[in-house]
């Protein structure tokens, strides 16, 4: 049974595999000043991308409990590491080289050689800049799953993900595969990354189920706190900034369309925090701070699509609606008894879907290459059938892929830790290190300028070790 | 009385934006590969423009106390949110286009129109790095009217100032208004963000009192320490960052003059936390922590204004005085029964002033476009006139406008939280969010390695549930 | 005895300048437009270096106890500082003109004259990368000693590593002095700013004995868990983003083969995760956090030195192997009794000799200018021989001079803090700042929704107070 559902998968695998184009490289025109300008850019950009590595480990490590917190930041530590290494030498020929499995050509093909997707740069800025990609479709899923997986169940999905299912759809929208050839957009990966990482989230939360406690026996929700919300928020800062170089990298050039882009970003944004500040007000009586934080990161995750082909308003909507279902979102999950202790789902996968599918109300093409024109919004019909055919075909190849994989992963007992585990936490059960180690004196009844009062102070708690 | 109040305001408005004159838009020469360059890199700028409001909230969170943690987080990414929606749609065209006071106009412009102040800069590129800015005005005062303030007087305030009153003052300095035209030197805005900034800080202070606590009954002050200094101090970091973008960027075009606009930046920080180190120890018998932080921030707030015309000695001394002024300033509050909870009058009103005053000393006009040759100062009395007069302009039109806001806000219950939310904090008051949930598992008198009793620790554990 | 040591001290040094040769500044050649594309790139990796002061601040802070968590931030903080105004006014000259002890001569050059190992850069913006790199060879030191140190200890010592040691190191291989001329390979510092940060470690270390308690009277080894793991992990983060501006900018030209450089970090430092994460599961039997995240550091420091020289597999190799170092190097130290809080001598010092060695073993020389041709390896004898020549020779400089320095502190009682002042811990010893003032109101037990039961939670608050 288990070796068919394997089996089941490698197939899937390669057949979608076929609908990739390969792509040849050759060498970057040295003779053109834009070429180092287009380079150093995206080398900063791309740095700006491994950042936002960090902004995730803070919003899942402040939003899920302190007995848990380095187990969260190490599982995100090493998403870069599995998408420095494993994309690098085996997904990013997946997803622009079509016809190559194990890229080790790269070795010897050397710096001068350029992606044929990316004629300005180098392979290896090209390279660089979408290895956070990769890391980044594999940190939303551990979000969602938090609190309850094992350390070596993340480890097989990270690289699975990173290294397999990702660069699979990299290749048919970026890598000159059937969705670039049906004109699908998706400037910088509402639906390749943020598709991708939360159909892959939704899959491995109903097959987990929730954690201990979540929902009580007649399946009413119980919240469970994160243990650290100003680490949350640092992280979502973090992610806002690093999505400047994600959306206005994904340019692969620095011409003057990367201001639209990084404006229109920052806009929807800005609309996403205020979507989730009126829907939370009007639903919980209160502005939610971690809400609003999400209804930020839910209008960047709409907005990565359709930057560079929306207007200002197009942009204020998506990040409006992106915001309100960032934040309305968690009940939904709630009513069908899912635990997604991040709001991973809402995020990503909800904010991809609806950016993806708005570039097709918004968007106008007339003006993709220099900017967009109009006042409100263009879009057409047929548009509209790509961008929702291209949505469809993500979160249906992922949903089945990793159902799959965490079908596998569930029969062979290598998904979920034990109960024990789960309550006393996976920092101590998993890596022996807890998070906190609080030895805090307190000097609080004690007038250090009080010099006799504080020697003995000190004295009494020296005798005390 | 209240709608009097509110007529001067709007009256105070329409005068002063008489003074401001009208910009209009051209198109970006793209045969000149400068342009390229500079695009990108005031990209790169307005993000770490943007990323300053992360070292912000950091500032302010970790300076109070951990029950309003939460809410000092949200209130500083909801300036980004207000920056990011509000300025670009209302402030941003008060600033550059003065006649205009909606600026939907920019809709059908396209992104290849350039401001005229930024002749290289397409029209979005120059509104994203100004958007930080307008945020970054807003958010000096709500360090210093922190923990006291209800949530929904924030928005109003943070409304006015980052859509209305910041960008007034933005048409007169760097929108071609009556100080450009004076010759007033502020290559950042030590005076149009800081002073700006702080005089609002200073007046809320003002007309909202003390936190409950903070001086007894005698007037003596009683501090109330930060709950978290190295978030604290980690907010510096990230400040200090930021202020490459933010005085470098300013030029808003990398010629060769940014190396030295930020190497000065750097060096009136490393100044300013010197002139900090010494001033506490003196003051204080200790080097106070976060009294040095402030004293890097009020080094960075001082060499804003002349980072491009003074000397190397010029950033030095420029530096160490706002370094002083920014560790001994708090005593000065404290004479006069001002609680400001995170120091933001003494960095950014002082510095500010002393930075913006400071320009007429060690300015050396005669280089302004290459560097500055001078060994020690230029300097000279006019531009010191000039100088005097628009700190004193910018100080005294935020004072009355936001006297005004403020006592509005006041007469009308919706400035000050009440006793009891003040004492249990604006977290749970006003958000339902705790800042921190801890579910700290001691396991420190279990031997981890020892399998038998770590189970038996377990199902303790388990069992206690 | 102590002025003897003093003058050995001051003779060293003094002969050991003789070897750095002299370098002439130049105007740069505005009419090139490169010049433009390489000074915004290296302003921007400028930040991303002193950025990684934060990096280190967080993983310093991190892995000691919350009673020195302010003293350490402050102490990173400061080394920004002195980096700032030390290393501008002094170490820059040192380094870069071997002939001039006082550097103010450049007060007068202006900013369009360039350092001539760096043609098109702008002498501040060379400076300006360059202050970041003092800082953090000064900053190294702090980890190691962290905890048991007295805070002018650590002023004396900061500015005599940034302000003469660590500039002389520069003056042998950047400044074109004799280890330039034998084709040493030090890209960005594994031996430069690594060996001199990690050989000044391990000198403090022993001279200054183990924390309390830190060893029992076996001298078996009781380690000290960190306080705040998530910290240090962000830490980690934060650095490897600054990495890429600390090695792509030490191309000190945005040709294209900073992409190769950042890539080949990116991927040194995930196989430094992989190294850790094998070598702490066997040796610990469990991959744990913290050495995982030093071995990313390890990868990161030891790839510095021959990023721009070796094939993708010689940095994966490089990486591979400093993780183990990083990760199993604290178990030497162990055995010998030394008490490096952070692990700074297995991340830097390890990690920095590895790096310099390796560049022998992997380097391909032949294409240097333009990336690697090879497909494995290419290094030479000779070449290695120059790397093992150069890594001791800085390491024994350091080393001695080092030991001078710290045996005359101790000899003069300004080294270590008292047994008194380490127990209480240096936040409140040192600054009378505790770093975690905490007023947590617990209101787990209310039911906030439930307005009665809210009011009366918040009247018996107020009784109490």
């Amino acid at each position: 049974m288990k070796r068919k559902l394997a089996l089941a998968a490698g197939l899937t695998t390669a057949g979608f595999m076929l609908y990739a184009s390969p792509a040849s490289a050759e060498a970057v025109d040295t003779s053109n000043p834009q070429v180092f300008v287009d380079n150093a850019f995206i080398v900063i950009c791309a740095a700006l991308v491994i950042f936002m590595q960090a902004g995730f480990a803070m919003v899942e490590a402040g939003l899920t409990r302190s007995k848990n917190a380095a187990h969260m930041m190490l599982k995100n530590l090493l998403d870069f590491v599995v998408g420095a290494v494993g994309f690098s030498l085996i997904g990013y020929h997946i997803a622009f080289n079509g016809n190559q499995w194990i890229g080790f050509e790269w070795l010897w093909t050397g710096p001068l050689e350029s992606a044929t997707v990316a004629p300005n740069l180098t392979m290896p800025v090209h390279l660089l800049f979408n290895l956070g990609f990769a890391a980044a479709a594999a940190t939303i899923v551990s979000g969602a799953v938090a609190e309850r997986v094992q350390f070596r169940a993340y480890f097989l999905y990270a690289f699975f993900i990173a290294g397999l299912l990702y660069p699979i759809v990299v290749s048919w929208v970026w890598g000159g595969g059937w969705l670039t050839e049906m004109g699908f957009i998706d400037l910088a990966g509402s639906a390749v990354v943020h598709i991708t990482g939360g159909a892959a989230a939704l899959t491995g939360v109903l097959i987990l189920g929730p954690r201990i406690g979540r929902f009580d026996e007649s399946g009413n929700s119980i919240p469970i706190p994160g243990h650290n919300v100003p680490l949350a928020i640092l992280g979502v800062f973090i992610l806002t900034i690093g999505w400047f170089g994600f959306n206005a990298g994904s340019v692969l050039t620095a011409d003057l369309t990367i201001g639209w882009v990084a404006t229109m970003t920052a806009i929807s944004a800005g609309a996403g925090g205020i979507g989730a500040t009126v829907a939370s007000w009007i639903t919980l009586k209160t502005p939610d701070v971690t809400l609003i934080g999400n209804g930020v990161l839910g209008g960047l995750v709409a907005v990565t699509a359709g930057a560079l082909n929306v207007s200002l308003i197009g942009a204020l909507m998506i990040g409006f609606v992106a915001g309100v279902l960032a934040a309305n979102g968690v009940l939904l999950l709630d009513r069908f008894g899912l635990d997604d202790p991040v709001g991973a789902i809402p995020v990503h996968l909800f904010g991809g879907l609806w950016g993806t599918i708005a570039v097709g109300i918004f968007a106008d093409p007339s003006t993709t290459a220099e900017g967009v024109a109009g006042l409100l919004y263009g879009g057409s019909p047929s548009l509209l059938i790509t961008q929702i055919t291209g949505a469809t075909a993500i979160f249906g190849f992922i949903t089945v892929c990793t159902a799959v994989m965490f079908s596998v992963m569930k029969a062979t007992n290598t998904l979920r830790v034990t109960a024990a585990e789960e309550m006393i936490g996976l920092d101590i059960a998993e890596h022996a290190t807890p998070a906190y180690n609080d030895d805090y004196v307190d000097y609080s009844n004690v007038d250090v300028n009080d010099h006799d009062e504080f020697d003995a102070f000190l004295d009494e708690l020296i005798a005390a070790e």
